[in-house]
């Protein structure tokens, strides 16, 4: 086994980090199994928290098991409850965030919605290079419509929707919201933002921005377990005027009267669907609670220092990056091009028990969860790639 | 505390039922929190198999906490496996059911999907006292695309498709799928069935009655936990012509591959969204394998001693019912019409430890299941209201 000559600096760099990091103990209020398991796929599939084990299973027991139909009388509520949790870490006001369903179900939602505030224009616009439910949901749609898909942002005047990641999951290049909400405004196109890759690791801001639409996922740096419920965001001002157009049960007002008429809800649960999964909205909450607790901003202030210390790493060891430089532009992963990158994420987890993510065509992604991912971490993926590729 | 006349020889002869049930000893199989709770709202939530605990348990800290991303190489294909286990169930075969969303969202998908299969047709047959979120969803859509509803099914030759519970979810009545469905195909209609109230109480029997399409729930005969992913059936003939008008990247052909033009799967998963719940798949999974080892065939068996000594404890205790004395045409509650059925329900819980369901307007029904419902729990219900009545 050869070591770049970088190496060993690299890593005690990465200690006298990890031991000046004011977040290293959150990590004690995660599940981690093996302590020399170098993760770096939270972006893809958080670390559990620790207290979650315990909590789904007093809900299983206790509500479930014990209470049982008469637990709906609180657990009705919870959608709305997990999502007024989450509401602060992205910007949002309470009342404006129902935490449900997946990222696709939930943007599948609110594209519909959009259309109909829209009426006189069809145009979606999206980035062909943007995650694939969101490409996919919006070519369903446009084709069922008869709606016209653009690549990309750069016209907006005729756009109805614009359906946009604030944070690419390839580059981890971030989005300047507030300018292109602002320019989206400006054209009277409507914006959903997808924070799939910035909930949990980013402010957002989404009321500060002006931003009215917004979905993502809970799983990746929210920690809410594996296919954990999406969160759909809209604006306080738009709730009135969304129509969800998947009328379930769950998206009536006074649901329980079962009334002749479908009457949605005032709020925003009407866009609810059919009833939620209680075990994985415990979970949920789990997650998003930790977050909570540590605090969105010093989160986001751990992942610009990670990132610096991974772009470091990249330039000493002499691999390339797309990932941006500017700390602004940048989220929560460092991507490495390799062109043998898929086999070498498979070697880096067997040869050097370091988790990372392939990415097609030629991307080792190295995802850094704040409140879990070491420097050391960090130095140990890029080293190991150092070494492997050589 | 009055008691009426008959009760005794009632609770006797319960006593009776339970000591020659075959089915008693599943009741072990279930955590009973409080053996003294005559439980008679298992239609509405199951009672949770002892199994599902640890199971869940287990998938958290093992699965997710100990092998993090890597475990999706199995999960990716849960809910078609969890389909298959589920398929004996209802009379389908293999690759035929997905588990997966709300029914709710199934539904949408598959009236969506039919609606296609039937470009000439205009009208979607509902009967209007059917579940509220099959009524809502079926407007919803009606009146996004300018189609009309039609209540009932009297006449089927003008009709794309008809969304129909095979079982009541207040009087329990049955619907003779075999003569309904063989109606359908006469007329050129497609059916979509809702089993929610059949699923893991009764065989259904769908293919050997020629039906094509049904969704269902997993929370209630099947125990699968609050907000229990739902399943969706579609006859493998039929499957290749059905499209998902929400094209989440499960139902990509090639999902990792995340390629730049949507391509649905061939198999029964191009009905899938975005990634599901694995916590709520495995509880699902757990409460699915009870009934499938103690078969379908036993528990319908008892289902309908059930009903047998329900009506007859209404009809010695002079209760009114409008639950089918036909066994045939019998579902899995007993419904007792009181003027006060909303008061009584609360005071049948509060004074007599016994939890039944109120439905609008005058209904308390009393739901068997019958891997956990014992004769005793009837007659003790059926005797509370007649005392409580009085």
């Amino acid at each position: 086994m050869t070591s770049h000559p970088a190496a060993a600096d690299l890593l005690a760099r990465a200690a006298e980090l990890d031991a000046a990091d004011p977040l290293a103990p959150w990590r004690d209020q995660f599940h981690v199994a093996d302590p020399d398991l170098a993760y770096l796929d939270g972006n893809s599939l958080g670390t559990p928290p620790a207290r979650t084990f315990d909590r789904v299973q007093q809900v299983m027991r206790d509500a479930w098991g014990r209470d049982l139909i008469t637990s709906w009388d609180h657990w009705v509520d919870l959608p709305r409850e997990v999502g007024d949790l989450l509401a602060p870490l992205i910007g949002a006001g309470p009342g404006e965030v129902l935490v449900h369903d997946s990222v696709t179900v939930n943007l599948y939602q609110v594209v519909r919605a959009a259309l109909r505030l829209r009426p006189d224009r069809r145009v979606i616009a999206i980035d062909p290079g943007d995650f694939p439910t969101d490409r996919y949901v919006v070519d369903g749609i446009a084709a069922a419509d008869g709606m016209t898909v653009r690549a990309g942002f750069d016209r907006l005047d005729d756009v109805a929707v614009a359906v946009r990641s604030m944070i690419d999951y390839r580059s981890a290049e971030v989005v300047d919201i507030v300018a292109e909400q602002a320019r989206a405004d400006a054209a009277g196109a409507l914006v959903i933002w997808d924070l799939s890759h910035a909930a949990g690791l980013h402010p957002v801001g989404l009321r500060a921005a002006g931003a009215t639409l917004a979905v993502g996922c809970t799983y990746k740096f929210l920690n809410g377990g594996p296919g954990a419920p999406a969160f759909v965001y809209v604006a306080s001002e738009l709730i009135a005027d969304i129509a969800n157009p998947i009328q379930g049960w769950w998206s009536q007002d006074d649901m329980f009267r079962m009334g002749p008429v479908y009457e949605p809800r005032p709020d925003i649960a009407r866009l609810q669907l059919g009833t939620p999964s209680i075990v994985a909205l415990t979970a949920a909450r789990c997650g998003i609670e930790v977050t909570a607790e540590a605090g969105i901003e010093v989160v986001r202030a751990k992942s610009i220092e990670l990132g610096r210390f991974g772009l470091a790493c990249c330039d000493a060891l002499g691999l390339s990056t797309s990932t941006p430089r500017d700390d602004v532009r940048r989220g929560g992963h460092v991507c490495v091009h390799e062109p043998d990158a898929k086999s070498l994420t498979k070697r880096l987890f067997t040869e050097r028990n370091v988790l990372a993510d392939f990415r097609e065509p030629d991307v080792v992604r190295l995802g850094c969860s704040p409140l879990t991912t070491r420097f050391a971490d960090v130095a140990r993926a890029c080293t190991a790639i150092a070494d492997l590729r050589a």
